[in-house]
């Protein structure tokens, strides 16, 4: 184990990578590149891991297990759709469609296992719920155990610590130019990974640009949290709706769609909203030279990203995704130190 | 291993409590309790549990997962969803909805795996049907190896089990007034779950209330094998419809919903019939001084039994659930004794 | 190991029996018998087998899961309804369900284990996409790890090894007359599994007989890769509607419903074509002396095949199912060998 990941205190929980210091995501990072390398995982044999999955997952749900035997922990795996709704509001009168409180799921979950990963993605219902992340802070508050962040409404941990490990496995300066940019998709999809994926660049010293059309803002509170991590790194950040500048010079382009703020919880609005930016794909003349291309997948062809682009040497994703694997396993290490 | 677990012979079946002896319960309950402490389980190294759930699962499949791996137990885990309907009738011409009658489904996992674990709820269509039991019965004749109960129509032997292993941890005297009140719930459920409780409580020689409302009687037969098991325990079974009388003095209240035997396959006349019985939640006026308050979980908060009475020191729901963990390993070391 | 599996070059990809050599598939057989009277698997700890399941399956998912438990392999179980649609169109435009590309979905999961069992049924969509089998072959050419087919649009090898070592272990002579013969069956079924089952008894050497109502022909490729497979090992391939002739001294008779390719994706039109077809059921007076009676399973009694057969001395139903997890054991270590 590197010598900083072995005297680190043991992570409670992993739910935003904003709230590691730069060193103990760099020493997650080494970590995982020694992994990756071949070295040894840890034995946590005894230790429980726990797995809900409340929406789909190929990914993350592939890369838990694997990280899971290769560190040989027991795997408690769960799936959402063979139980039922969760109430997260404290005082309500359970007599909807919610059949269980997160008190009582956490809390039992908690006496089964060691630590508990929770995939919980925005419900779309009301902007304010899902700014307050509520089934994943409710699984933190209430499991008496380490939560593990498998995308929540705000925050995907592990693809944004599996991103910053692709980034140095490239070899990407870390004060190199770094776009994020927005693109047309026939779906609203959350703002989780473009969320992690901005304090990401940032947090690691980026010249990072947030690329989108008007009215794709992401939310304040995620600016204002990508800006003090750009500050404590030395990095910076730039908002912009112009592509041409903002992809000249980029050393990597991560692509991304998502839903605008204005039209969270209506899905026609928001289709008419987007209906004229099916041209906001990127193509192989986006990628200045030398630039990598990277997405969390899964991706949409000739949607969101050209096959030119996908199929050339730019393309990054598979390795964004083996760096799944070896990130987790380099944060579960760090959870059981 | 406790002495009289080890010299107790193999389970063949875990269908319903009640087909246990009270010394049998005695000691799978201090066997849990040992485990429970930290006793190291057996080594059942090599042998396979199958777990087939055709209805959803949270505690059950989470509490059985770690069970087996607790044991070294290599596991099977086999969702209902992902299957097909499964035909219980002889002789049926099976040209319906139902694929693959129990009697291959059951023989097949029986050459797989060395004992099978079934969840199989009510079906609501047919009383007789569902008093019969048909598909934990099916599983049982045709597997040819041990069938552990996970929830059937009419019991749910491992929650009666981790629910006197509670008692038992939480010291409630064997003596103590035990209250099974009924609550309602905005669904028809089904008894297997009260079933089970009432006789757990008998057979542990309890002075036992079964609390309802008019028209919630559970069935005559089950009635009847609690009061059996009373008579074998030395405790008692009385039946109201009084809170006041029942919850006076008692030392532990069980809450749970179930459908009136009345409207089993009419859920708009079960709705219509207990409109006016909204009242029947659990407050912390309802316990006596130094009651524990029990439910299996899933709960619904302040519907079922109030945030106070679940949040305050009253409340063991959450030792039933870890319970569950304990009792089951217990179960499955005395299948395999 | 038997000598012949020892020596023989690692199995780079399991898609369709035929193949294989016949010599390679004698091997495989052989192995699974020992397997079957108890010989030690392979010790394959460390390795990681991938399930990705887009269609419903018992018996598939658990002899899976149990072989490579039986190896000590490590297992990712992935659900295809906890998933999106995939893409196989090369040079898609992305805009409609699918929500990944095989490209990806592959690549990606070839980076997180060793091998990766595919189960995609046929689509019913369009015969001629059926034909070309996209999803198993997509991962095959994408996943860069030995992809083993649980049932494809086209064929089901696991089934038919498994079919292949039941006959070897009944003793059906190798040039007995083996009957498949078409059942009626309330919905249109693909044709992997007859597909696979002409071809391994042609290759087996038998004299087989295809027996169904006018209509019901295989595809026309099938047949020509069944003759060539006959011609290889000496077998014989003779196709009929003639009831009475085709089960006049059949050591083996098979049944299976499938679609027929006139009505591929019209299901309305297919139902009406096999309206006067419900006495296609093979009952006990289909069955010559000492003939055995084998299906795949999930089976519809008194539907495919009347109860007396099913529970008589003839059917080897659960022989065949329980060869699956011998048989696969075997193809498991033959890819690592």
């Amino acid at each position: 184990m590197s010598k900083l990941a072995a005297t680190s205190p043991a992570l409670k929980t992993f739910h935003h990578l904003g709230e590691l210091s730069i060193d103990e995501v760099r020493a997650l990072s080494a970590r995982a590149l020694e992994l990756r390398s071949g070295a040894a995982p840890a034995n946590l044999s005894g230790r429980a891991l726990g797995l809900l999955f409340l929406n789909p997952s190929l990914r993350t749900q592939a890369s838990f297990q694997r990280a899971a035997q290769r560190l040989r922990m027991d795997l408690v795996n769960l799936q959402g759709d063979r139980l039922w709704a969760l109430e997260t509001r404290d005082g309500a009168i359970m007599d909807g469609a919610a059949a269980e409180h997160v008190r009582e799921a956490a809390g039992v979950l908690g006496r089964y296992v060691d630590a508990l990963g929770i995939r919980a993605f925005a419900g779309f219902r009301d902007l304010a719920e899902d700014l307050a992340d509520p089934l994943l802070n409710g699984f933190r508050r209430h499991a008496g155990v380490p939560v593990i962040n498998l995308e929540s409404a705000m925050w995907h941990p592990c693809q944004a610590l599996a991103d910053w490990v692709t980034l140095e496995q490239l070899k990407v300066p870390r004060r190199a130019k770094f776009v994020l940019t927005w693109a047309w998709h026939p779906k609203p999809l959350p703002q989780a990974v473009p969320n992690s994926t901005l304090c990401m660049a940032t947090q690691r010293g980026m010249e990072v640009v947030l690329l989108h059309p008007r009215g794709y803002d992401l939310h304040e509170t995620v600016l204002a949290e990508a800006r003090r991590l750009a500050e404590d790194s030395g990095g910076s950040l730039t908002v912009t709706d112009d592509r041409a500048t903002a992809f000249a010079g980029a050393s990597a382009v991560y692509a991304k769609s998502w839903c605008s703020l204005r039209h969270w919880s209506d899905p026609t609005a928001e289709a008419a909203f987007r209906a004229e930016l099916r041209d906001w794909c990127v193509r192989p003349e986006h990628l200045a030279p030398g630039a990598r291309f990277l997405h969390c997948l899964p991706v949409r062809r000739n949607v969101v990203v050209a096959d030119a682009v996908l199929d050339g040497p730019a393309s990054a994703v598979l390795e964004q995704a083996e760096n799944r694997l070896h990130a987790q396993t380099a944060v579960l290490e760090r959870i059981f130190a």
